[in-house]
């Protein structure tokens, strides 16, 4: 896949070119190659989100998260409706993180 | 920093962390140790997206960015702001690798 990034790339760089990756590694398996179908969305979400389902007991899960991101209601997750499911996932980590600091006194 | 995350984690769970990283040691060197300043800003997107930046010849690129970022007018990025920025990013980029990709036949 040619990416717009030259060899010469940064960590930061690095993590945007592996959002893009792993979207179409799974978006690419049935039916539309450019979107996440709710079995590859679940294929996803177990294979790469281990820690964050991990602790979720709830079987209805990937329903729910293809409800809320589903924005235009196709049953289908295209890159955009991914991404923000990854930003809102990071923002929460990092609230963890900065509690986290907070109380070690940073 | 310990994060959330266990020490066996996936690519997608190492790129959340490396915006979390990223975004702290560049936060915590001046002023609120949990905002980027104007400068901190600057100095992240320069050291950071190089290859987006190197195709701008806008000098005024950084003062656009805190304004369009700062959505809450304290002229600091927060994280949330942040994540946004990178989000937006990497739609941008990835709306060029789905470009290439229908191109190229696939």
């Amino acid at each position: 896949m040619a990416l717009p990034f030259t060899a010469m790339s940064t960590p930061l760089e690095d993590a945007m070119d592996t959002l893009i990756r792993i979207f179409h590694h799974y978006s690419g398996k049935e039916g539309d190659r450019y979107k996440l179908s709710k079995g590859e969305l679940k294929e996803l979400l177990t294979s790469e989100l281990t820690d964050f389902l991990s602790g979720q007991k709830d079987s209805l899960l990937v329903d729910k998260i293809m409800k809320d991101l589903d924005s235009n209601k196709d049953n289908e997750v295209d890159f955009n409706e991914f991404v923000i499911l990854v930003a809102a996932l990071t923002v929460a980590c990092n609230d963890f993180v900065e509690e986290q600091l907070k109380k070690e006194g940073f």
